[in-house]
């Protein structure tokens, strides 16, 4: 008999004690694998997760969390033969598997990169600059994320066992919290599968991770006001989570991503000979076939304008019946079964909904001609179906057939056609081809409010053009109403998603000590050693350089104006610089006060730091006039060592002032400094 | 018979047919106004948002909603002494009506000016970088902030009938969204009153702002997807609102805002001679009397060390027992009634469930001293209660007392100082008394996550320090769990929450045009005309300027080395400079390529362009060596007319490329640019 599929609780596998049901192989309908409902206690998971996960995460900074996403990837790279042979089980066939085991890898590497990038070397996330609260600068405010001491649950959906799980745990893992990960039944084994290569790899710290297999039930009962659950799956079992009495009641964070009616919308300047034609009906049928159109974001609604109707009707018909359906091991295949025999009834049911308001247009939903021996009735196989929506027709807005089912639908203007995209009540993405750019902000700006994604996809982007269907890490992914009303993703997003936003009130020093980010008005740190000569190691947050001073000439700005060629004539012409409203007078270029200050502040001997390499936020504030004294203070600000090299980012606050004590320019000076020993 | 309190429905007011039932003057019990729940059609009310309100505020920019804000704000301002009269009658005194009109008409000035700077002067927010999607730049993505086509339905609560409609309606009319405010019974008859002078004044477009008064019933049934609903209440009523079927099968997005168990910490660092003691005992008398306690922010929990348990609470009952009470208009009372007898008799019920758990320290729920003749029957008067916890205390956390009454708490650590702030289970704002910078990293980074606001006050900023129960229109209001989860004011965060944010993939050319911001990558048009030469009106986004080329010789190196005093050895050592691992030889000066940069795009004579005011994201990319050729690309990137002025800023793209044409560094050039002629 086949193996039960085992949770992973408190640190150890845990195999039910009864046989379970099986799990057919989408193909064959042999059993892959056994299923029980009779899992570990989620009480105590929870418990575990908070209690061990959660503080070994958390004493982890946002760059070392980072880095085990990476090493995560890299380590699961070298099992994806066993993980694709197990897809095909699920009827993943390779390009299917590609979105699935690839993108799920790819989504980790990303979320690294962005992560080490985006996301400071430490515990705590600064939102938007300081707001002073008062005049004397006593009483400041600064608005932080910090992570929660609660546990991220994930409820996944069948159709990407490998993406849909590491999509969620990797942003809720930056954001420092651990996850207790709950997969869909129908493909569990290959989620099983490669869980247990991250365990496997001793990469997560213990507790940060824990696998229910079975069932939910006890899971969001027993979750808190710290806690995150996110959920992927039908709009149906969205909405039940959403009237949990613990989320109504409780205060769990319930994210919820949904599958949704997207449209994609051929553009009224589009004609049949252009290439957009053609990249139009082509896009449609590869989100109609992938995962044999199982995909939130697959292409629902086909809207084209009235006098393409047909043609486009033709041209997808005409490109579906090459559609060669067979198992996903099949190498001549283009479209493999559905998970389930399961999933293959309702959609026919849903396709007899569709039909009350739609004609059949391609394809049949009770038959399909299989390609190399594969068995039509034991596999879940279908047809892709195309259908052409009558006037007015109703269903194709709220009928979801989760499969490769399309419905061609006619808009007569472009605010019929973002009317129409609006009736799907909320789509996760849409697409427009169009190469007419006035039309493309038109429909994007009016469809973008009922939209978490939209693409404009044209002959200029087509082969870079990631598609309609593909979330993308960097970007968010959910969709308002229907789809969920969820964000998930976005880079740096999604891990704030996960993360309390709070407003912090207190003197500078305060918030500099709760923040670990020097804040304009703290205390500075004028020593004896110059903080040009301190590596990384002894660097401390508010070391601070007092300049000498330099009185700038008129000479000075003269000589600045004929070397640089920048002879403005506000540094040059005494009555036009006299006329004008800001200055009334010549003044010094801003780039010969940053110059001079630059000289005022640097500390000319080999030492460590290397480079200036940027410079952040530079405002000049009060014009510099001649004769006039500026000096520089310049102050460490932020201190980011770099995880995987020797040496870090400094930021200082520069603060060049004038004779009066006046800030005359205000900026952050951008260096990297070596790390030195600790 | 007094007036039934009419509402504004679709342009014009409607007077409910019924007598309605009386709404008590706090202070004597006399009917003040009548209100009736037979209000106008909410369905038709919502139609008029949408249908009319909506398309006129949407197309105005950012900042001119912005502006009609602050003409609103300074219109209401002519009005106070009215506002007021009718505020006292609530049972505010001038002290808590400072809070709730001055307070409300702050908030329209704040979040006005917030919206001039922070956004930009047109309708699209761009969020984020733009994320590069493929090698050769052919396919991009911005993620973009656009306005819902929907309404904002405000539901307020009665404590705060000025402040609390100002705080949301503000918000949504700067994310475009016409809004349909639903005031609490008790004290409509100061909204109204309000409300009845911003439609006087005409300032606000037609359909933009609706009042019903009464009932809110059939409103939050037909909103959908693109609608907000935003509650402030209690956390009962705010889980009744997360259980309505059209919020959780709906996509109506619900935000909420409820009172909830706040607590203030005196550090463990504090001993009572320190100023911080005073500042504690002050601080907690000033929330449980302000607005006689009835404020989703006031403490409810006063966290003290054991040791000082007995002294905090000696010393508060000592100030609270010169709290004298009396009507709202008597200059000589601090504290007024509560807002109607019923919500006496509430507090009393908590009282006494607290007293489960607690003893009295100071005050009698049932009993008060008036002052000044006002009668301690008619009135909701009520004393201010003091109550200590015995160990183990459990009610302080769960039972929320809406009025003048807070329990003493003693933690035997901070972390259990920590742990008791968490167990209120999410709050709007918590308040910590120290001077300990370290207590307070600990105490506040602990607690944080519970919070949405956390105030660290001590001898240092108290001066000007703004309050423990001070929601600010510049930092986010709302907290976690039973605080209801959402988040509100903040700046334009504010705003966002009311938006939609989408990721927008396609080409930088139609990201250009969907977003009016110029994309790196887009056309760059060289023209004839340098466009220094041009002012705003005939500016155009992607208006650019090629450079000619300079060599960066090693004499000017040297020179500049020479005349800035930057000798870093870099620039001036070679064997050092060949000894750097990132330079491996002499180069120039960031701030020398950047002047000389300047040098070659600037146009020097007089004209539109008035100031460098700036630089942003200045990034050097590539080191210059001697002998390297540069040259600078300077593209028209974001224009922004400041409405108040006759110039406004144009940020500009600068790319500074080498020899070989690669960049060696990017940077924004921020200038202010004369309007001239339309």
């Amino acid at each position: 008999m086949s193996e039960v599929l085992e949770s992973y609780a408190q640190g150890s596998w845990f195999t039910p004690a009864d046989e379970g049901t099986p799990l057919a192989d989408a193909n064959t309908g042999e059993t892959v694998a056994r299923i029980s409902a009779r899992g570990p206690d989620p009480a105590a998971m929870i418990t575990h997760a908070r209690e061990v996960g959660g503080p070994a995460v958390r004493a982890l900074t946002f760059h070392q969390r980072a880095n085990i996403l990476k090493e995560v990837a890299k380590h699961l790279m070298g099992h994806k033969e066993e993980f694709y042979a197990l897809s095909h089980r699920t009827g993943a066939n390779k390009r299917d598997t590609a979105v699935d085991v690839d993108g799920g890898f790819g989504t980790l590497f990303s979320l690294s990169s962005k992560g080490r990038r985006e996301l400071p070397n430490s515990t705590v996330i600064l939102d938007g600059g300081l707001e002073p609260l008062g005049k004397e600068g006593t009483f400041v405010a600064q608005h932080v994320y910090t992570s929660r001491p609660g546990v991220a649950v994930q409820i996944n959906a069948f159709n990407f066992p490998v993406w849909g799980m590491l999509e969620k745990l990797a942003p809720a893992f930056l954001a420092g919290l651990p996850s207790i990960v709950k997969p869909a039944d129908q493909t569990a084994y290959l989620t099983v599968a490669v869980f247990r290569r991250i365990i496997e790899s001793g990469l997560m710290p213990e507790g940060s991770l824990q696998l229910l297999t079975g069932t939910h039930e006890g899971l969001v009962e027993n979750l808190g006001p710290q806690d995150v659950l996110g959920f992927t799956g039908s709009a149906a079992t969205g909405a039940l989570l959403r009237g949990h009495p613990n989320v109504v009641d409780g205060g769990v964070q319930l994210t919820v991503e949904a599958d949704s009616l997207n449209c994609s919308i051929l553009g009224p300047d589009v004609a049949v000979e252009d290439p957009e034609f053609d990249l139009f009906v082509k896009q449609v049928v590869t989100e109609m076939t992938v995962k044999a159109g199982q995909k939130c974001t697959a292409i629902r609604r086909v809207l084209v304008p009235e006098a393409m109707a047909e043609a486009v009707t033709e041209a997808l018909s005409e490109r579906l019946a090459k559609v060669v359906v067979g198992a996903a091991d099949d190498p001549d295949a283009r479209m493999g079964p559905l998970a389930t025999l399961e999933q293959r009834d309702r959609l026919r049911e849903s396709v007899e909904a569709l039909r009350a308001s739609s004609d059949l247009a391609f394809g049949d939903p009770d038959s399909v001609e299989v390609h190399g021996g594969a068995d039509a009735e034991s596999g879940a196989f279908v047809s892709p179906v195309l259908l052409r929506a009558r006037p007015g027709a109703q269903e194709p807005h709220h009928v979801e057939p989760f499969g490769p089912v399309s419905t061609v639908l006619a808009y007569s203007s472009v605010s019929e056609a973002v009317e129409l995209a609006a009736r799907g009540r909320g789509s996760l993405v849409g697409s427009l081809v169009t190469r007419d750019e006035d039309t493309a902000r038109e429909i994007v700006l009016g469809a973008a409010p009922w939209h978490g994604r939209i693409l404009v996809l044209n002959r200029d982007d087509a082969k870079e053009s990631t598609g309609h269907g593909s979330p993308m890490p960097v970007l968010v992914h959910g969709g308002p109403g229907r789809a969920g009303g969820g964000e998930e993703l976005g880079g740096v997003r999604g891990v704030k998603h996960h993360m309390q936003r709070t407003a912090v009130q207190g003197t500078p020093d305060m918030l500099t000590s709760i923040t670990g980010h020097w804040t304009t008005g703290s205390r500075r740190d004028v020593g004896d050693v110059h903080p040009f000569r301190k590596d990384l190691s002894s660097l401390r947050i508010g070391d601070t350089i007092s300049s000498a001073e330099r009185t700038v000439s008129r000479a000075d700005i003269d000589h600045f104006a004929e070397f640089t060629g920048d002879t403005f004539y506000a540094h040059t012409d005494e009555e036009a610089a006299a006329a004008n409203p800001l200055f009334g007078g010549i003044v010094a270029h801003g780039y010969l006060v940053v110059s001079l200050a630059a000289g005022l502040f640097v500390d000319p001997a080999p030492g460590p730091v290397l480079a200036n390499f940027g410079v952040d936020n530079l405002r000049f504030l009060t014009p510099v006039k001649e004769g006039e004294t500026i000096k520089v203070t310049l102050t460490a600000k932020q201190i980011t060592p770099r995880t995987n090299a020797d040496y870090g980012e400094v930021r200082w606050d520069a603060v060049v002032t004038n004779t009066e004590g006046d800030p005359v320019a205000t900026y952050d000076v951008l260096t990297l400094v070596a790390k030195g020993e600790e």
